[in-house]
């Protein structure tokens, strides 16, 4: 196994934050910032992407813009927070709808008006990127660990799109690549197939990442998936989701809908791996973008979450998961 | 609409060869050839594609070696003969598995022993190639005919990988794209969506050729072909076969099978064109080379054919067109 690849980290010694540049995936290269505006531009030009990692990434540059000034100048808590609140606009505008970023923001201003002592405040901020890592780590890990008990040995497994450690904050496992990552961790004999995801073909990230964690990974067109299914080579499809809704239908790249409508007539599995944050309770299907599908839930045999494994009828089993919130 | 294009073109005043070079396509380049070799090169190299078309590019590499070996040398024609019989040879070799070709050059190299004129022998080579060009032309647009009256107006239409005049000897019609391009002529409003067909992307040339034929076509993913599917965009699907066995299953392009399952599952018509060269009556499916698949027969609505329109069962409708001939 390779080196760890993490979307994003944070140098102590010299604080900066370096991306993996996700526009260069599957080619690895690093983007490293020494300012506010390294990281608002990393966030603009998309060297990051995905809601959790952007999110994180917009504390990671609060926390080293605080580091700066803090070296540099000798202010006091309330000048400093008023800088900083100058900063996470900028940070926020980056990306204005990230939605997760500005709530992350939003909370560390908020919180650091309780601080005793200015020097806390750089590392109080860093400890909350920190912390956001960890929790999304633990989520993906969840998800994985939830999926676990569907994949059976000498499983043959497809996917779809890169939904892998790369594609959130904490680099690790991702949700429905995590699935798989984690079940060859557990010593399962499995096989993947990633389709290649057209037209930006995202699959290719997928192969690259799965072939570094030792799993037996072989890409291919979006259109071969057919005569794998005729040929029973297929044992279940797990797919991410954009977004599922309470009625079950699912968001998500396109090419997940012809997958699941293929796995249903020949009777395979189809899984949907998500966290709990996916799930919009409160929508039906929204306005459809070019770059996306709607797989209905008659398609779907469960949707694989932190919160648990969910099988039809979706929507109660979504009506009864926001119950329990 | 442009200049027409023809994959081969004979050009009487210098006796050579000119193709529209496949390789290059939907870029338009030609190469022209001078010599035999020119000509068992461009047949080597995939200048030129398609079993029909291979054939008539070896008569008429045939031809152009007669008119010049005519034009420098003084022979009988019994000598003639003996040199055209190694030139045949030549071109056979330059595409072993194209029987279309073989059974053409020695159809011609027996017939021409009952000539009476040395003069008439490089004309006679000649002549029979523009009559195999005429023959495809008559039964591609058999096949567009046959096809006609299941295109209703304002229909839109799918179709895969590349099956229009390019891809046949004659530049006009082709198979599956000639019943598209026929229904335009004939002024039935269409729309055509093409798959682009990975991983080779013929669909770019299909798009390309019925552009030209101002036939309102977009390209698309072959993974977006579910959603415009789910939300009740296509009308019908209409591909081509590189084979069809007497069971009726359809040996073609990868991605076809995926097609047929997604129209059944959303009660659309599923058409595959094909010239009656195309039936296999002896065999049943062959073994699959990975860059093709197989759609069985319930998946399929009707074989449109240039001896008429077979609807299931298949395997009666195939024994009984066998039985015709």
């Amino acid at each position: 196994m390779g080196k760890q690849m993490k979307p994003l980290e944070w140098k102590k010694e010299t604080h900066t934050l370096t991306f993996v540049d996700q526009r260069a995936l599957p080619a690895l290269k690093y983007v490293t910032c020494e300012t506010l505006e390294d990281v608002v531009g990393a966030i603009k030009n998309m060297v990051v992407r995905g809601a959790p990692a952007i999110a994180v990434a917009g504390v990671y540059g609060l926390a080293l813009h605080a580091f700066h000034v803090f070296d540099n100048k000798n202010k006091i808590l309330d000048e400093l927070l008023v800088e900083l609140k100058k900063s996470a606009e900028q940070l926020k505008n980056a990306r204005p709808t990230a939605v997760n970023l500005s709530i992350a923001l939003d909370k560390i201003l908020q919180d650091a008006q309780k601080l005793q002592n200015l020097e806390d405040l750089p590392t109080f901020i860093l400890r909350e990127a920190e912390e956001m890592i960890e929790e999304d780590r633990k989520m993906n890990l969840q998800i994985a660990e939830n999926g676990l008990p569907l994949i059976k040995d000498n499983f043959t497994i497809l996917t779809h799109c890169h939904t892998g450690g790369l594609a959130v904050a904490s680099g690790e496992y991702g949700t429905a690549q995590g699935i798989i990552k984690h079940a060859s961790e557990k010593r399962r004999k499995i096989k993947a197939f990633a389709t290649e995801t057209r037209p930006v073909l995202q699959g290719r990230i997928t192969a690259f990442e799965l072939a570094r964690e030792n799993v037996d990974v072989t890409i291919i067109p979006d259109n071969a998936v057919g005569i794998l299914m005729y040929r029973k080579i297929i044992d279940c499809v797990i797919v991410g989701a954009d977004r599922v809704v309470y009625t079950g239908h699912v968001f998500n790249k396109i090419g997940t809908y012809p997958l699941a409508v293929l796995a249903k007539y020949h009777q395979i599995p189809f899984y949907v791996a998500l966290p709990l944050t996916t799930f919009d309770f409160e929508h039906e299907v929204p306005v459809l973008n070019p770059a996306f599908d709607i797989t209905p839930p008659e398609l779907i045999t469960a949707l694989i979450c932190d919160k648990g494994v969910l099988y039809p009828p979706f929507d109660n089993a979504i009506a009864a998961l926001k119950a329990s919130l």
